[in-house]
C-alpha cells in the first residue's frame, strides 16, 4: 500500500490527540505537520501532553501545504476554522478529510465544486464512529419493511441535551423514507406526562441519562410477530478513529465531495 | 406430597382456563370443583372451550363449600366477585388464593382478621408472574445501593396505557426505600418534550409501544464505572402460572393472609 | 393496486394455515384456489381447522392451473413437491412463491432458465421471515468494518439442533465477506470446555437453550471502543407473513428467478 | 457521621490509586497513613503518579499502626501480603477490609476467633463491584424459583480465561441452591462442537471475546412463557470504590468477621 502523508488540524484536542495515535500508528500513514494556532515551529514531540512524534507544527496552513506537500488534510478543529482549512487544502490540491459540523448546503456546493473542478476527492463526516453510522443506516433501510419504530439513546448523566443528536439524526433518517405515521394505539393514554417519549413525526424518541453510562443507542422496530433491534455502544473516543482511517484511505480513490460516512460505506 | 383439593373461581376467563390446565397437570393438585355464575349443574368437560374435566360447576359458592370441602378456593374472577369470596372461603374454613386487585386496606385487616381467628392462609395477588415479581422485589434491593435508575416498559401497541401498571408498581416500591431525587443533570433541557420520559419521585419511565411485542420491562441502575440491568419478558398466559402454583403449596403452609407474591419469596 | 389471483400449495400446515389468513386479510390478494393431496373438489371452507374462505381446492395442480388461470402460485409443501410444483408453475406461466428449501444449484439453474424463457419472476426463499433476513443481510454489511463478531442464538429447549439454521446461515454469510480470522487471543484457554462456543471459520456461536423463550437471535460485533449489536426476536409464526406479502408483490413485478428474500430486499 | 480514620496498604495498584482518590473524595473518611514496600518516610503527595494527599507512607504495617492508630485497614495487596497484614491489623485492633483472595477456610476460621476476641469487625471481600455482587446475589436468590438459567459473560479479548471468574462464581453460587438439573433437550446435538457453551453442573456458561468489550455478564432464566435476565456492565474501575465504601462504613458497625460483600447487603 502505498504511504499517505498526512496534515493534521487541531493535534491538541481530544479527537486530535486520538487520531495523532491513529496516524502514528497506522503503518502506511505517515505523519508530515501539524497545525496549530500555538506551538508553531516546534516539534509534536516537544510539546508536552502529546505524544513522542518527529513533525513540525505550523500556525500557517498554506506555508505548511507549501513545505509539506501532504496528500490529505485531516481536519478536527472547530466549525468555523474547519469551513476555511477545507477550502485552501482544495486549492493546495490536498484532499481534506473534516469531522466538523456547521457547513451550510452553500459551503457544500460550493466545495464540490471545487473538489470536481480539481478532480481530488473530499469527505466531510459529522460523525466518524463506523458503529454509530452503521446503526443509522441500517436503520433508515429496515424502515423500509418495518413501518414501527422506536429510539431508546441512554447516556451519562452530565449529557445536557435529550433527544442526543445521534437520536435526532436516526429518526430524520428514517422518516425521509417512510411514510409519516402517528404510532401506538390512536387512544393510548398517558397517565404520567411524557410516558411515551419525544414525538418526530410519529417516531417515539427516550433519553435515558444515568451515572456510570457512556453513550449507546437502540432503534426497535416492531411488526408481525417479531422485533428487529440495533443497538450501538460507544465506549470511548477510539471508537471514532476507524472511521478516520476508512475516511483518509478513501478520499485517496474518490474524485468528488462526499458529506457524511454513510455514503462512502457500502 | 399430599394432595390439595382445590375449587375454581371464574374457569371460563383466560386465566381460568389456564387455570384449569395448571391444576389438570399438577399431580398433587385435585380439581373438586368450579364455580361459573352460568353452566350450574354440567361437569367442566361439558361446557365448549374448556379442556376434559371430571369437576363440577356450581353457581353457588356456599353449596360448593358445603358438597365439595375444597382445600383451597383459587380466585380468578372480578374485584367484586373476588372479595366476597375471599371472605365466604376462610368462613368455611377453605384457604383463599386471590388473583383479583381492588381489596382496599380496611378489606385486607377485615379478613387477616378472619384469617387469623381461624388460624388458615390466605394469599391475595395482583400479579402472580413469578419472573415480575422477582424483577421488582430484585430492583427494591438494589435501590439500596444504587440512587439513580430509570424503567423502560415495553408493550405491544394495542395497550391504552402508559406506564404499565407493573411500571408504575415497580418505581413504588423502589421510591417507598430510597430518598426522593431528581436525576439527571439538574440543567438538562428536552429539545423536543417527553424525550426524558414520564416522573415518578424522581425516577424516570419510558413507554415503548410497537406492534409484535408481548410485555417487556427493563430496570435499569446506573454507579459509578457501571450499570445493573434487571430484565422481564413475558410471552405468554403460562407465564403466572407457576406463580399459581407456588401460592396454593404456600397458602397450605401459613396461618395468616398474606397480601403480594413478592411476600412468600425468600 | 391491481388484484393478484393466487394459488395456495399447502394450505393444512402451520405456514400455509397462516398463509391463507394473510391472502384473505390483504386486499389486493384474491385466493382462487388451493392445493392439497386430499379434500380434492371441496371448498377451503368445508374442511375442518380452515378458514372459512370460498375457494376450490384441487389435488391436480394442472387441472387448478388450467381452470384458475393464477397469477402466482405459493407454495408451501415439501422440498420434493415444492420443486415439482415450481417447474410445473413456470410451464404454466404462473409465477411461483415457493417457501422450501432443498433445491441444488442444477434446479436453480434450469429455473431461472424457463423463468428467463418465459419472461416471468419468480422467488425461492428458505426463509420468509424479514427481520431474520434482514439481521443477516445487515450482519454481512458491517462485516466489512468489524472483523470481529460472536452469533448468540437463544432458542427454546425443545429444539434439538445447534447451532440454529439461521446461526449457522449467518456465520457463512459474514465468512463470504470477511478475511477468515481467529478470533480471542491467541493463548486464551477454555477452563472449561465449550466455553468459547462453536468455532465457524474463526467466528463464533452460542447457543442457549432455555424453557419459555421461543426464537432469538444477536449478532455482536466489537471494534475499537464500540459495539455494534443486531438482534432479531421472533415471537409467532405471523412473522412470516410480511416476507410471503413482499414477495407475492414482488414475484408480480420482475421477470427472472431470484433466491432468497435478502435478494429482493434493497 | 464520625470521621474515620484509614490506613491503605497497596497505595501504587490500580486499585489502591482509585481508593486514595475514594477516601480522599469522602468527607468523613481521613487518610492517616499508607503501606508500601517503597517510598518508606515520603509523604503520599511526593510520589510520581499519587494523588496530592498529605499522609505519610510506612514500610513497617506495626510502625505505621502504632504510630497512626487507625479505625480501618484497607488492604489492597497480593493474597500473601493480605492474610498477613489481616492477622496484624487485628492484633492491633484495627479493622481490616481486604481485597484479596486466597484465603483458605483455616485462615477465615483462625481469623475470625481473633476478630471475636477483640470484639471488633473485619471483612474480606474477594470482589468489591456492588454491581456484580447483587447480580450473583440476585441470580442465586431467583434459582429458587427458575431452574434453567444459562451465563453469558462478555469481556475484551485480550482476556485469557474463559469462563471469567465472575462467572464460575455465579454458577457456583447458583448450584448451591438448586438441584442439579442437566438443561436443554436430553437429545439435543451440537453440529459444531462447543455451541451449547461450558457445563457446571447443568448450567451452560457462554464466553464472548470481542476487542471494544470491558467486562459484562447476563444471566438468563427461562420458565413456563417468560424470562428473567440480570445483567451487569463493568466499565471501569471507578465500579469498585462504592463497595470499598460500604465495606468501610459497615466495618466499623460489626463484631465479627464476614467472607464476601453479599452478606453486608441486604
Amino acid at each position: 500500500m502505498m504511504t499517505i502523508k498526512i496534515v493534521l488540524a487541531g493535534p491538541r484536542g481530544r479527537m486530535g490527540r486520538e487520531a495523532l495515535q491513529l496516524i502514528h500508528n497506522t503503518p502506511h500513514f505517515q505523519l508530515v505537520g501539524a497545525i496549530d494556532r500555538v506551538n508553531g515551529g516546534k516539534m509534536i514531540s516537544e510539546v508536552e501532553g502529546l505524544p513522542n512524534i518527529d513533525a513540525k507544527i505550523y500556525t500557517d496552513i498554506e506555508e505548511c501545504m507549501q513545505k509539506e506537500m501532504p496528500d490529505v488534510l485531516v481536519d478536527l478543529t472547530t466549525p468555523e476554522i474547519g469551513r476555511r482549512h477545507t477550502k485552501l487544502a482544495l486549492d493546495y490540491g490536498v484532499r481534506p478529510v473534516v469531522g466538523t459540523t456547521g457547513f451550510t448546503s452553500e459551503d457544500l456546493e460550493e466545495l464540490q465544486q471545487i473538489a470536481e473542478d480539481k478532480g481530488i476527492g473530499a469527505i466531510i463526516a459529522p460523525n466518524f464512529a463506523i458503529g454509530a453510522v452503521l446503526m443509522m443506516k441500517f436503520s433508515q433501510m429496515a424502515a423500509k419493511y418495518f413501518q414501527d419504530v422506536e429510539i431508546i439513546e441512554l447516556h451519562h448523566d452530565q449529557k445536557l441535551d435529550a433527544p442526543s443528536g445521534t437520536g435526532i439524526k436516526t429518526a430524520e433518517m428514517i422518516a425521509a423514507v417512510r411514510e409519516s405515521k402517528k404510532q401506538g394505539h390512536p387512544e393510548e393514554v398517558e397517565h404520567i406526562k411524557g410516558a411515551r417519549g419525544a414525538d418526530y413525526d410519529g417516531i417515539r424518541l427516550h433519553s435515558v441519562r444515568l451515572p456510570g453510562l457512556i453513550a449507546h443507542q437502540e432503534v426497535l422496530f416492531g411488526g408481525d410477530g417479531q422485533a428487529l433491534t440495533i443497538r450501538h455502544d460507544s465506549y470511548n473516543r477510539a471508537s471514532f478513529m476507524s472511521g478516520v482511517r476508512l475516511a483518509v484511505e478513501t478520499v485517496m480513490k474518490i474524485d468528488l465531495l462526499v458529506y457524511g460516512l454513510e455514503n462512502i460505506m457500502e
